[in-house]
């Protein structure tokens, strides 16, 4: 096991009607005048917005709003919400919706209180400081309601690019499985599919002896591969909801991955697919990571074997550990598949002819330099490969 | 599952020399004047106590030191450290040691700030107000570093009583699992001991659909039956140390057991028995649990399946699942005496003619009223049974 630090502070309120506790955790966290940053449609239509508009106002804390984040959220919203920011004085984000909303609220708190270009933090540079931010968690799926991490979109050349940092942590988070059940079954699909891919990338690691963080991921595969399903029959089963949203932000606050090297290469070449297409995230890591998976599986079978018994039950074949390995990705695909999830670039609608443009886009783009690298290094041609794979 | 709050803002730094970090970690964290509290013997001989001395030297933090921590830790030394910290105007307290260490350490820090006798937090009052405390710890084992709980025994009536408030939860805790390869191996089997019981505590529960916190606890489970047998064949396995020490930190940190009903029976029963023969706390559960679980397996015979089957890899008695319940409390006894724990009260040192005053005092003292209750509530004539299934 490697050294490492670990530093979860985001305050948890977990369970029916936890939104009321808006207003009055803002309040204990310092905030006096707030953002609420959304979406838009369902959010608003649920009567979400309105509920937790009320508890602010019930708390006597003031607010502004801004709506309109779309999936794979953008700079030019960022931008908006940054001058919105400075003009009200507001001093609080409060992130009401998923992954895309909380990520876009992260990039809007670390620009206001810097004097540069906040795309500067998407190029590589730490995130030290940024107004605190709270979310009402909508979607199970990002895990960005516990982590020190955003990703957004460049306008300007649609590079998909993340940056971290404690300073974004939001400083609670609300989940209420509840607000859940009204997602359509592709959405939850897509959003189980990013959490088993947050698992899968801290999964694959060249690190030697993490038993108990790979015992900890396996949990939380297994918890997905049980209650996955459950939702996809029945969407307002809340339980299944309650475990799945329990599993998305554990998935992801890294508890479970420290102390190893990750891979984080599915998400890499995954990212230019949403980028371009306008996929849902984790629809583009449904097609991506079996791909991936079969292109690198030599380079540790046996990680692979292990994740394929004691999560997808296959029996270990001693003599050909690499049947077993391949057996789990076959596996995982085939689940991936069963919950509604695309199986190529076709039903992702994704075009092979582009694969020349994704490749150069992800390993020259935004300063890379002709490759990825993560669990295996990946340069242009073993990408090209693995797109191939893909169609 | 049920509705929780979960907040854990601990700050862990993990590996090697970590505990360097101990005196830039008070800085950063608001220390000016500390109280060093310790146990005496390994953490002076082996120089830790010097190197933690000189990181903060290094950081220019002024510190008073107040050592003599024993197993069990007991009152007298809380009031003495209270009075230390008055008088010289303490505002950190770090501890360097185990469970006991820092259980003594909470106790002070929660006694500084308050105007009553300390002991009424451990009386049931919650801990609202704490000075702030920091760890450097020696022992996997009580779980104390990164939860906001703690055991002291009083010594007028030799009562073992908990208590808890986000306050006292530690500010950093400092883990370098190479300090703890110099322990004995009876106290690593009983640390480990310790930390299956948090385990178990949390696994037997009367809520239901709580798949993914079942599955974080077996995780942990499998890391402590694969690393444990390990460190007792070689005290100097680093990593197999590394692992079961992060396991004892989420073991006990709560991220595991959130959402659930928890036992805490064994946790009391044990109590009494250390208090009165000063056994260690790991030792007294290791012959504790056993009796416990078959006394109330009937209470639900598949959640005993379910550990027996996915933690002890039972076969599952689809026709007589009882007999796969009890298989698997056999299966952990059995691992327990394996690693050098005792099995009964004479290998304990625990004396059968004392089981009506362990009774009295566990199920009438300070303030209980005929029984104790958990995963099954236990009147005295349930606990009198259960102590002599120990004998």
């Amino acid at each position: 096991m490697e050294n490492f630090s670990f530093y979860s502070p985001t305050y948890f309120a977990f369970g029916k009607d936890s939104e009321k506790q808006a207003g009055s955790l803002i309040k204990q966290f310092g905030g006096s005048k707030v953002l609420i940053h959304y979406g838009g449609g369902s959010v608003v239509r649920s009567g979400l917005l309105d509920r937790v508009k009320q508890s602010l106002t019930d708390a006597g804390v003031p607010f502004v709003e801004l709506g309109g984040v779309k999936p794979n959220p953008r700079s030019g919203l960022v931008y908006e919400g940054i001058e919105l920011c400075k003009k009200e004085g507001v001093d609080f984000i409060l992130a009401v919706g998923g992954g895309s909303t909380i990520d876009s609220s992260k990039a809007i708190a670390a620009g206001v209180v810097y004097d540069g270009d906040f795309w500067d933090f998407y190029s590589g540079k730490p995130i030290t400081k940024a107004l605190p931010v709270g979310t009402v968690l909508t979607i199970a799926a990002a895990g960005s309601e516990g982590s020190p991490d955003s990703v957004i979109t460049k306008e300007e050349g649609m590079f998909k690019r993340g940056a971290s940092g404690n300073a974004i942590r939001p400083k609670f988070s609300i989940l209420n499985p509840a607000l859940t059940q009204t997602l359509p079954a592709y959405q939850t699909a897509a959003g189980a599919t990013d959490i088993m891919a947050h698992l899968y990338e801290r999964y694959l690691t060249n690190s030697k002896e993490v038993e108990v963080t790979d015992r900890l991921i396996e949990a939380l595969l297994l918890t997905m591969v049980h209650e996955t399903p459950r939702v996809i029959a029945d969407p307002n089963n809340y339980d299944a909801r309650a475990n799945i949203m329990w599993a998305g932000m554990m998935a992801h606050n890294n508890s479970c991955g420290v102390g190893r090297s990750q891979d984080w290469n599915s998400h890499n070449i995954e990212h230019e697919l949403s980028a371009l297409y306008d996929c849902a995230h984790g629809a583009g890591l449904a097609v991506t990571m079996p791909a991936v998976f079969r292109y690198v599986m030599n380079h540790d079978v046996m990680r692979f074997a292990q994740v394929a018994v004691r999560v997808w039950g296959c029996q270990m074949d001693f003599a050909h550990p690499e049947v077993t390995a391949l057996a789990g990705i076959n596996a995982f695909q085939n689940f991936l598949i069963s919950i509604g999830m695309p199986k190529n670039f076709e039903e992702l609608g994704a075009k092979e002819e582009d694969i020349p443009k994704l490749v150069e886009v992800l390993c020259r783009g935004d300063g890379r330099n002709g490759s990825i690298s993560g669990f295996v290094t990946l340069n242009e041609e073993d990408c090209t490969k693995i797109y191939q794979m893909m169609v």
